[in-house]
This record gives C-alpha cells, sequence and structure tokens, in this order.
C-alpha cells in the first residue's frame, strides 16, 4: 500500500476525481492470457452503478469502462491495464455551497488542512465515485481468479441496516433480487419502507456488508505482516466510510472462551481437512484454511444529510449546512460490489504471492 | 507491508521464531538525531513481558533487548536500527506433542500445508513472542514521535473480557494499577476472580482492546490506500490472535443514522477547529482531524487449552489434544502494549510521509 | 521499482503501448500546490517527439498530453495525476511482418516467451513510445523542483555518436540549436554528415548521453540501496537500448589511482565546502555533494535496420527480415530528453525522501 | 529497493556498522525447503574476508555468520533468515583522526551533513564491510537457486586493474588460483608486480568486474521499471565504490552500428532459439534470452590512502589529511564476490517475481 496503490504483485492504483474529466485504476502485474473484454468488466460496475434504485444516487453516470491497455486480441499481455471511466454528469452547481463549508462528516476539512487546496466538487478525490476504480480492477481481479483457480466464489450482500439485522434464513438467490443485495426478500421489504422513511426525513443510515469468499485453496497469506486478514482489513477499511472490519467471529471474539471458539478439525472424505465450524472465517495464523473466508465491515451513515448541521468555513466562520444534490440514503448499498472488488483483488494479489514464494503448497496430509 | 516488513517511511521487519536462538526488530527509516537507550525500550517490553501475573504464560523470559546497530553515542544516526532479544528460556520438551498434531485455532496446520515444513517449537513464528519486536520497535518509535512532535500520547487499555465490559466510569490512573490494563479498579478486582475460574478449568477468554492516540496533529494519512484508519487496521489485524477492529465508532456506525453520527465542527478559542463529538475516531477521509484517535481490536480466546480437542495428525489420523505448557487464559492481556506499539509506529509513519510529501500542513482556517 | 513503477515517495506508473487506444503516467506522491498546466509538460514532450528532424522516425504523433486527475485550478492537488497521451498514428500495416518473425535486438522473442502472448505492433509496451510517458511525469516533475528547490537545473545532451565523440570546447548554448543535443556546433554538423550516409545505407548508430543537475542541494540519497546513484543507475538502465550507466568518471574510474581520483575539500568564500574536482560526479556515499550531479548512458544503435538479418519465426522456422517503417537512424537523439525526465524523477524522489526522514539537513560545518 | 532494503520478493534488508557490536542481512521472502547451513555460507563469506593477502585490509575478522531465524533441522522455513556476523576485532583508534575530518572520496562529509550524526569509526555504515552482509545474502540465494533452479551458474572475476586488462586468453580455471580472482595466471602476476609497487607508494587503484550468470531461463525480468537490467544496474551501483554498470557490450555499445550489434537468431539443434553474438549481455527488452548474462562494474581506487590529501574539518578548518589504518590498496579485488551475490540475488527474486506472474513461461517456439 503506498497511498493510491494497493497490492503487492497485483498492484492496483487508482486516481481521478469524482468531478475531473475521467477517473481510472492502472493494475500492474496482472497474469497474461487471462481473457477480459469491456463487457466482463462491465457487468460489475452496472451493479454499483447510481441511479439504478430510488435508495442510491440519482447522479446518472452511464459509468462505461474503457480499456486503454494491456489487452490484446481479448486476452491480458501481462503488461499493466489501464481501465478508465469517464465522467459526464459533472453538475458541479450542485456543490456550490462546499467550496467555503466543511461538511461534518466529510473528508473535506482534513483535505484543506492537509493539502491547502482541494477539489471541492462532488468530493474530489474522497468522493465514494473512487470506489467505480476500484469494482472495475475487480472485474480483471475476478476475470484472472476464474483462469487461475476455477471454482472461486466471491459475494457480498448485507446484513444490517441501522438497527435491523436481517431476520429469519438466508437465501443466497435472493441477493440479486432486491435493491439491497439481503439474501432475505422478507428483509428486503422491511428495509424499503424503512429506508423509505428515512429518505423522506432527509436523513441517513449505516449499515453492516458481509463478502464471502468460496473455494479459496488453503496456503494463501503469509506471516506476520503479509497475513490474509491484513490484507482483508487495510482493503476494506480503505473503502470510504467504512469504520471496522471483522474476519470471521470478529469482535465478537472478544466474548467467547477457548473452548468455544475452537473449530476442530476432522478428516474429510476427500482427504482433505474439514472442520467442525468456522470462527477463524477461513484464516489461521493469517494464512487460508481451505474454508470460506468471511469478512464483514461496517459503513457509516452518508454524511451527506438534508438535516441542517452546524459547521465552520474557511475563515472560520461558524455556519449551518444542509447538503443539497444527490446521495445516497444508506451509501451501504453500494459497498456491497465494492467490497467484492477487494476481496477478489486481495485473493488474487495472495495467490500470485503464494505462486511466487511457495510455488504450490508444499505439506501434504495423511 | 510485505510479508514480514511493515511500514513505509519507518520500516520494522520483524524475524525470529519462538524457540529459536533469537528474535528481533530491523527498523530502517528512522530519523536520526533520536535519543535513544536499550532502557528506554526495554521499559516497554517489561509491560509485555510473560511471567508478571498469574494470568500471563509462566514462561520466564528476561525478555532483554540489546541495540546492534543505527544508535551512535546515545542516538540514532539514521540508518537501520537492529533491536535483538535472545531467547533463553526455551524449553522445548513441553511442546512435543504438538510436531504431529495439529492444534485447532493456531497456525500450524496452515504453515504446514503452506510451507511443508515449520518449527513447531511453541509455534514458531506464528508465536505471540513475535509481537515482543514489535513492542521493541514501538519504544524507538515512541522516542521518535517524542523528538518529532513532542506532547502526543499513546495509551491502551482493555474494555472487555468475555462477557464483561468495562463497568462504572473510567479512570485512567488504574491503568497501570492492574494486571488488566483495565481503566476501572472495581473492573480489575471483578475480571480477576472471573479469570482465575476460568483459568483454573483450563479454559481461556477474549478480549477487546481500545488505543487512543491523543494530540496527533491534524492532516496525517493519504488517500485512498494510504489512509491512516487503513494501515491502523492492518496494524491491529496484524497481531496475533486479533479477529476485528474499529476506529470511532466502529461496527456500531451501522446502527447509526446520519443525523446522529455527525461530529459538528465549531471555532475553539485558541483557534482551531473543535467537534462536537469524536464519532469518527479521529480521522476524517483517512487523515488526521486533531481529535483523539480510536482504535479498537478484539483478540480471540487463547487457543491453547487444558480441555481437550479433536483434531488430527500429520498423518491425517484422528487425535485428541491438550494444550500443556505454559499459556496465557486470556492473552488479549500481553496484547494491550502490542497494540500501543503498533499505534507509535503508525503514527510515526505517518508523520514521515506527511512531512516528506507536504513538509507542513499547507491550509489554513480562520 | 515495480514492474511498470519507479520511485519511492514520486511514484511514475507508465501504462500503455505503441499502438493502443492511449498511453500515460500515472504519478501518485506529487507534492500538492505545484503549479502545472498541459501547456508546461508539452514543452518537454515536443522535444523527444518524433517527426522533428530526418533524423526521428516520421511517425507523425502529436504527443499531446491531457491531465485526467490531480490538478485543480492550476494547481497539483496532492492526490493522483493521470498524464495521458492518445495514440493517433497507429499504421498497423507496417508492422505486419514482426507477427511472426523475431527482430534481432528486440523484445519481440523474449516477451513471446515470457508472456505467450504480446501486442506486436510497433514493439508494443517495449516500444520506445513508452518513453513519451516519462517525459510527460519528468515535466510535472520539473515544476515540482521549481516549487521545492528553485534553482536545480537539468540538462542533457549528446557526447558521442558511434565513434564521434564531441570535439572541442563544449558550448552549452549549443545544445538546443541542433537535431542531435549536442553542445558543439561544430560537431552537430559532423554528425549530421555521418548519420546521413548512415540513415541512407539502412543502418543506425549508438550514442552516449549526458545528464547533469546542477545546484542539487547536498544529503540527497540515503544508504545503502536508496543511494542516489543506485536510482539514477535503475533509471537509466530502464531507458529502452540503455546498456550502461556512469557516475563522474563512470567507468574509467577503474584506471584511476586513489592519488588522482581524489576531489581535495576546501571551504568555500560564502562557507560553504567546495571540491577541487568532481571525480565523484556529485555523489558520495549515496549521498548528494552539493556538486553537479553527472550522468552518463550508453544507448545502443536501433536494431530495426533495412540491413537484412538471420532470425528465426514464431513457429521456429529460419527466416531474413528487414524492418522496413519509420525508425530512427539513432535513437539515441530521443533519450536526451528521457534522461532528463529521469533525473528530474529521481531528484525530486529523493528530495521528498530526504525531507520525510530528516526534514532538512542537521550536519553544519564550521 | 527502500533504503536498506533490496529486491521485489526475496528481500535482503543489511543492517550494521564497521565498528559496532554487529552487522547482518534480514532476508525476507526466502522460499522453504531450501537447505541451508551456516558453513554453506561461510564459503562465501571466506572469499571476500579481509586479511586473506597482503593486498586487501589486515583487519583480522572470522566474518563469522550465525543463522538465528528462519532455518529449522537444516532447512528454510519461509519465514524471515536472520544472518548476523558479530564484529570482533574493532581497533577504534586506528580511527581518531576520522572523528573530526572529512576524508576525500568517503561518505563522511556527507553522512555529516545530512544526518548529523554518524558512526565515524571505519567508515561506520558506509564501510565496505556492509557487504559482508550481502554476501551472506547471496549465499542463501545461491542456495534457493540451486534447489529451484539447478545448473545457474555464477562467477564473477576481475578484468581490469588501473592501467591494466586482463592480457591473453581467459583460463576460468585460474580464478581461484589468484589473489586477484583473475582468470589468467600471466596477468595475475603482472598486477601482483604493478600492485605491490602501488601499496608501497600508499597509492590505490580501481578496477573493473564482470559477473556472469550461466544457464539463466528465458523469461526472467519485466517492462518497464522491472528489467532485469534495471535491477542488476541498480543492484550493482549500489556496492561501495561503484561507478559505472554494464550490460553486454555495455558504454561500448554507443560506438556500434545496428549491423554490428545485431545477435542473430538460429533454431538451436534442441530446439531452443541461439544466437550468433551477445552483444545484448543476455537481456532483451529487460528479460532474460538464455545467453549468459553478462554484467560489468567498475571500482574507483580505494579513497583511504597514505598519501596526504586536502581536506576541512567540522568546524570548517583546512587540514591535511592521511588515512592511516588497514586498507585495501584495490578495493575492487573484495568487490568481486560481492558482485556475485548481488548477481544471485536478482536472479533469485526474478525467479520468484516470474513464478508469481506468470507461473512458467507460456510462449512456445517452434
Amino acid at each position: 500500500m503506498s497511498l493510491n496503490t494497493f497490492g503487492h504483485l497485483f498492484r492496483v492504483t487508482t486516481w481521478g476525481e469524482s468531478h475531473g474529466p475521467a477517473l481510472g485504476a492502472t493494475v500492474d502485474g496482472c497474469p497474461p492470457g487471462v481473457e477480459i473484454t469491456e463487457d466482463m468488466i462491465q457487468v460489475w460496475l452496472d451493479r454499483r452503478k447510481p441511479g439504478t434504485s430510488k435508495y442510491t444516487t440519482q447522479r446518472k453516470e452511464p459509468d462505461q469502462v474503457r480499456i486503454l491497455s494491456g489487452v490484446f486480441e481479448g486476452q491480458t499481455t501481462g503488461t499493466p491495464v489501464q481501465l478508465m471511466i469517464e465522467n459526464t454528469d459533472q453538475r458541479s452547481k450542485d456543490y456550490g455551497d462546499i467550496a467555503e463549508k466543511f461538511r461534518p462528516g466529510h473528508a473535506d476539512i482534513t483535505y484543506w488542512q492537509k493539502y491547502g487546496i482541494r477539489d471541492h466538487r462532488g468530493g474530489g478525490r474522497s468522493s465514494a465515485r473512487e470506489t467505480a476504480a476500484r469494482v472495475a480492477a475487480g472485474g480483471l481481479a475476478r476475470a484472472a481468479l476464474d483462469s487461475l483457480a476455477p471454482g472461486i466464489e466471491i459475494e457480498g450482500y448485507m446484513t444490517q441496516m441501522g438497527p435491523h439485522r436481517i431476520s429469519g434464513a438466508r437465501d443466497m438467490s435472493q441477493i440479486t433480487q432486491n435493491p439491497f443485495w439481503v439474501p432475505s426478500a422478507e428483509t428486503a421489504t422491511l428495509w424499503a419502507d424503512y429506508l423509505e422513511t428515512l429518505r423522506k426525513s432527509g436523513n441517513s443510515v449505516g449499515a453492516m456488508i458481509e463478502v464471502v469468499a468460496r473455494n479459496v485453496p488453503p496456503g494463501l497469506g503469509a506471516p506476520v505482516y503479509g497475513k490474509l486478514d491484513t490484507d482483508l482489513a487495510a482493503a476494506m477499511m480503505s473503502i470510504n466510510a467504512v469504520k471496522g472490519v471483522e474476519i470471521g467471529e470478529g469482535m465478537a471474539a472478544a466474548m467467547l472462551t477457548g473452548e468455544d471458539n475452537a473449530d476442530e478439525i476432522f478428516m474429510g472424505d476427500d482427504g482433505r481437512p474439514v472442520y467442525s465450524s468456522n470462527h477463524a472465517g477461513g484464516i489461521l495464523g493469517g494464512i487460508s484454511t481451505g474454508q470460506d473466508i468471511v469478512v464483514r465491515f461496517a459503513v457509516k451513515p452518508t454524511s451527506s444529510i438534508l438535516k441542517p448541521r452546524q459547521t465552520i468555513t474557511k475563515s472560520g466562520e461558524a455556519a449551518e449546512i444542509i447538503t443539497k444534490g444527490r446521495h445516497d440514503p444508506c451509501v451501504g448499498i453500494r459497498a456491497v460490489p465494492v467490497g467484492e472488488a477487494m476481496m477478489a483483488c486481495v485473493i488474487l494479489d495472495h495467490l500470485l504471492l503464494h505462486r511466487g514464494q511457495i510455488g504450490r503448497n508444499r505439506g501434504t496430509i495423511g
């Protein structure tokens, strides 16, 4: 990680501001021979696209990705892949007020203090729009994973919105059937009502997202600062508005006894270890066990709300601010595909790192 | 972060196994002219030393640090500082059983699968003993912070042990007065009883630790993968047994509305911004606000317990394991100084990064 | 350095192929507040632009740079600067033959062996066109240097073309007055004749380039792998077709005695050290002395020539190849602005690194 | 490269000063399962050991390496390997004068200016003693290469001492038969006389070293800043006293025509490409061709000479200095094993990088 770059071998550098001419991801270190087209990446971008429901910002951006380099005749060449998304709907006027006033909960004040200059339009670099570049890079990472380690599945979904946890049994087939990526039709209905009320009142709310990676081979990750969970924590925490990250039991691990927390080990019918439970979230000592990798993260409520809030101006004067414009009442919704993208990038990166140092797993059991 | 290295400019590489000849930290990029002695570092090591109470492992290690390089006549020279701790109490016999059996919840099985070889004695590289090297590096980081940005205070403490949260008002003066680093005399008494019962039953328990950094100047941290909170999340998650990391409101942010979560901004009497609250945990857009930086992390219960657990051997046979030896019933206790050390390293690293790219904060308010 | 990224804090990632839609440089870590416009960068690109004389490739590229991010109202914001150059003159037909035959001296065969896929059009990623992105990044680095350390001058020129060294006294004012960037009108005339003959015969020739940085403050660079000369060597050797790099005396240092090589030190009238000579090329122990930093590098002759050469095809069959198309008879000419750009990037990067670790020079003399 | 760290995946951080308690190399990223003992590394250290002939410093250091971590039961475990060499012969008194006076050609003055503090004893961090740590790391790299890519041979030798180039045919069997590592018995005799005269006069002389790596597979290296030659240039230039680095034809490439420089390609009897010559030095486009990799570097004459030289003191007063103590009249001699070590580290690092991104070469010919 180095300012705007993420990853060890599969290195993603995102660039661009919310209201500049374009933004994108420069991806270095992608394996060659991965089949990829703009359409394959667009699929994922369309999932996080604004304006798809009344619960996300009404900004109309086609968010059309272009591959400018590193792909030849439909395959990656092993050279840097430039994924560019042009900004087309830049209604700067909506944001006039925030050039002078610092929005509470936003990066306005810290960017100003640090840099002494900032592109205030739409949050500039700190806008959630930056995550579009991550999703594009994640699309490429998924394609590379399909090529290198077929069978890996990465799926994200919301498990909580404000005070409302997902209720009832989880039905994964529902995830794509509602605007909240929640694996429960019943919960989706409940949340729709809740969020509609909130939205009308000009308020916003936080959310909890869980991302699972299935069929990840054991052996990925490395001690002690290159742990798989370390990189996942960094990856998720780097997403705008994320305030907490958990692996497996997560914060609840503080409440367990060692007896309760033990994932006992048995020999599976296929000659591979199986575990009685997955408190560990698929990672032991920073290295994947072969179980599902389970990460959760909390997204704070959108800071831009229609409720008046106290703040100050650049000149240091007290002011009241209402953030008009087009904002998501629950920005956590659009964080779901972003969390998936980060998971894909981290797992691919560690696959490459593992192959680099080790080649393939060296220890056999049985 | 690169396998065993942590940090951008203040780069710490830890090395060594639990039962090898020595372990340590190679620290590159330390500013020159920092006054440092072995004693100044030893203070912090003594805080995490095993055998200080009946609640920590009875392994008797003096954990004596030696400075092998990078310091001349009591000051850092700007060249790499080698901090070495020799291992003196290596009772390898205690650990014989685990050469063949994988302990549930430990890195035994994943290290074996990945590397095909591991120093099983005491957990080898994945032992909590590795954190001694972090604490040594953190001691150096604290001295550098004292030199570069006097006034920064870093303090860690436990806020929860198993089901028991800290109760009553916090009294920071109590932190060093009990074996749990808990800022409450009353809670300390309660936890002592609870842990003693647990220990006698051969069980263990998890814990929650909070680390606060006070008087950190605004402006530290950088978008979007070099955020201060991103690096803190990685730093804390890289500590053995940590399963979750939170900044400010943390996971609870999922439950808040935007109205509740807003830290309103006012002009302080000293001409600097003040905030009505600190839901953000001192970081906005990845950059410090000048408020207290508040991080929490959850430590899972010690996996080594006297309760028999099911596992398998390297040959794939079913086996029962009881982990004898000297183990902490609540490894979270000793994680407190480790969390402080990581906080010190991250903040120093970002001070240097900030100075490198920016020089000093460029934006003025008022 | 990591595949396509260069630099520690001022990090340049170049991307793009010769005949793809675009190429560019993603620049991370640029200080904020640097005044920069597309025109200021264009000046440097125009210097290396093809088609400016009959001695450079007749490919007509406007090489127009666009700033897509990181600049707001004419100043850098401290966020990533994306510098994009669209490819407009992609006459792919000229290059048909090389899809199957490997050109001797080119990266065709090694790219094929490694990646199993390559964009053969115009050399793809290994084309000298990649250096346009470096020149753009160098333009930004120069602007940042002007802002941070005014007075630094970076100047490159050719000192040898094939067997012909620069003759007579050097006249720096001549550098921009001839197509060879040679500081001698007399030599320029001589080289023009020589190169014209060579070009007509379908041959090519190598060159030696010297790049000097003046008024660089003492103290830049760091032991032992972050030496200023180490990074300069890497920077220059990374330029296409470069086969050797020298600092100060360079390879000739092998022939000197210690007595001859000593740069004796005296106290200057302005209270700063002065040296009797500059065999060291401005660097001692990897750290700048304050003298001129002098780097030389050798560029091999263009491998694409009209002389038939023996090679093989992808199918392993023997073949003869003549590389038609538009090629420079002396690619070293266009390497001059590239060497300057790399010098600018390295010095800026080390200025930032120095400021990060040290702040400002700590030792005084006198 | 980051100050004191070298390498992408096989990362070597050296630490320690000439006259501190110890120095060493922290090696991260070594593949597991490599058979290694202290004796296997000692072999290489003994080659560069001081005091082996009258042409090298008479400092008597056993330079005994200890492996402190990362090796278990004779094999690497994949965790960091700490290689420590204790300093035993620290005759600090010899160096008293240089605490105040800056030795011309040494890093004394630049270290002082930059850091404001330096361990002046024996040059401290900038001492050639640092290269012992490189040689130790190189010994480990060689063992790893033997394990991963058996057949690779790395051999260094001197080709020039002052004005005297190696004369006559090269006889590689002679390299270890004379104190100069020169592949010619005749030249060795000549150089012995020359150097003896020089030594008695208190003077010193430069040298040219060539390092060859044979049987390196094609495909190692990556565009455009991770080129194999880029990293070799950095590796060699980072060695103390090196002033120039060449690959293949090196600086002489400036004098060649394209016709002369072309390495024509044919199909070998074993179905692999062969080349008519090796002007390229085994690298095309930054990627190995399978030919011998040929690197040369020039080492300046030892700056510590018995001839009086003009300098200044820390107080800025003019002074004359004669550097007494134990110094090599031709420090280039001891640079030979160091150059080999750097070659081994770079090739291993690129083998791992290649395996990480690509797995194995993907393109076939024929």
